[in-house]
């Protein structure tokens, strides 16, 4: 099985040509679209896409994704395996947040031209590299044939959260449609915790740390794992975003009690 | 076979998760998208696109359709066996009109946690109940082990054609791009009829019944059973919802000749 | 395999109908979305992202094209038989420029009402007349139990390039993301090319060819074979359509030497 994340729309046949290529190699091959409708470059959401699907999907699924502002220049295409599966991708953190959540095993630059196509442009290296192979990896091909292990690669700043003594610091991921501020801390971090005490922008946020939304009077903020596995800010029946005027990529500081 | 119908867009991972979890269950799966661009909340609207496009698929699919402004409340999740297939989806009535024209032989609530993932979220049922369902079903699970068979059912009032002596009330389902009103009497219920006055906004209108937009003149209106199998009311080569300025959800009625 | 190019959009029932036919005659074939979000009866744009997709699929796919502004009327629907797989559609350009590419061999009518729904409508022969021919196709019916071999087929403009001595006349098909001037004179056209001089808007531009778009300064033009397969006009990391100011559909004759 084989996923696909890309900001390439839907009104041009990137993604077909890329799902050609996968068939043409690998006629069996079950591709399922997570999406391609982030905005141009943006890496962060489609991480945070990719994070919220990926659990979803069969042990061995192989994870193809393309937002690749670098694409043509000297950085890496890279494999992940997991203990889940596999990533394959361009080596600028769009796989790392969902790879780091299923414990990364090994990382391979794709650099073996026998699994890329015979003439690989410099502008689309999702049809040119990384399809073949991610078509390569799912009927089978061992991930060390691909090219020699990584040591280094790109852990962009929203896959990290920074651990002190009883704190975490990380950053909003995404905010969705019902406005609820989605962190990139995993449910793991927050496994100790019993109270939360949140600071955004500096201002220390007094918010109950609970399990569903229903948990708290209307309007009134509750802090919890969303479904996607992360810790969210939300609102009874109402936005969290208008109310706290958050955005994406902004620091978060949680103290645990 | 399962086919998906929601209100949850395209540029969000939730389509892809519910099918990350299906394909889990059931790795050989054929999954079509029906649509996922039904306005929020929509439900008339998905219940149309549904019941247009069920007819086309074969004996035994499962159809799976989450329109749910209701989840996390009261509502049921309800499974409905047809004489064609299966239904899948929250008891508001977003199933019932495709189901209804197949004919229902069966309603069951959807309760049995084996067939649900093992932590149920309040707000995302199409993935925590309803994608495993569908999943079960297509593998061959009989619908009696999800849950006990229920009596009522929510009948929306667009999935109801009242009959009386000689006349049909029914209501606009959709307006589609060419501006042809669609209404929700079936080509069943219009079987005797040879001719038809239609009372829109209580004025009658004076309509030929034919069988295609070319057996009237240009600009001319005619009523006839559209290729989704409802009678609707078309201008040849115009806009028949600029001419009689209708919306869904209007009131028709229709005297039978 | 079965690939769909059409302008029937995202938001109604129509792709998934031409799907569920297929799958009713066809169970287990592959289909696979090129676009749906061609403008509407735009015939070369949907031309062109099929013959940019079409390459990239195995031997013996059928492409299926409908953007059907006809529909209803006398034109022929018909069947391309190539040296690489099958085109299905309607006889207005849609399919010729990509099958033209393939190298022709056969083209039928698709005439013979066995291959089509039992009742064919005036509005959707995408559904009605193309879905089935295209299942059956793709599980081994002959092309010529479709229906009688047709001489002449509409060859649009955008499908041909007149050649003198020495020179290529073509036409601008395309215009990308990035403000590359897509035309639609192929690779094979151009083999034995070492320089080029090409005329727009009848004014002489003094352009180098090239392989790649960093074989020249930052901003200035370059023409080279795109990944699609034909010539293309681009600056360096700038938008070649706004710098010339040309548009889809526009004459463009090439000098070679």
């Amino acid at each position: 099985m084989i996923t696909l994340t890309t900001d390439f729309g839907q009104r041009d046949s990137y993604v077909a040509e890329m799902k050609g290529v996968i068939l043409t190699r690998n006629p069996n091959a079950t591709i399922i679209d997570i999406t391609h409708c982030v905005e141009k470059f943006d890496i962060r959401t489609a991480a945070f896409m990719l994070a919220s699907a990926a659990p979803y999907f069969p042990k061995g699924t192989v994870h193809l994704a393309v937002v690749d502002p670098g694409v043509g220049t000297e950085r890496h295409a890279i494999l992940v395996q997991t203990k889940q599966g596999f990533f394959v991708g361009p080596d600028n953190g769009v796989l790392m947040l969902s790879a780091k959540n299923q414990g990364i095993e090994h990382t391979y630059e794709l650099s073996n031209p026998k699994f890329m196509l015979p003439k690989v442009s410099a502008t689309f290296h999702g049809r040119d590299i990384f399809a073949p192979a991610a078509a390569y990896l799912d009927i089978g091909v061992k991930p060390a044939e691909f090219g020699p292990e990584v040591a280094d690669v790109v852990m962009p700043e929203f896959a990290r959260v920074k651990r002190g003594d009883g704190f975490l610091i990380g950053e909003i991921l995404h905010v969705d449609g019902f406005g609820n501020i989605i962190t990139n801390i995993s449910q793991k971090e927050m496994a100790q915790a019993k109270a939360v005490n949140i600071k955004l922008h500096n201002i220390s946020l007094n918010i109950a740390f609970g399990k569903t939304y229903a948990q708290t009077k209307s309007r009134e903020a509750i802090a919890l794992i969303g479904s996607h596995g992360f810790l969210e800010i939300a609102l009874n029946q109402a936005s969290a975003v208008e109310k706290f005027n958050a955005a994406a990529g902004e620091k978060i500081e949680v103290t645990l009690a």
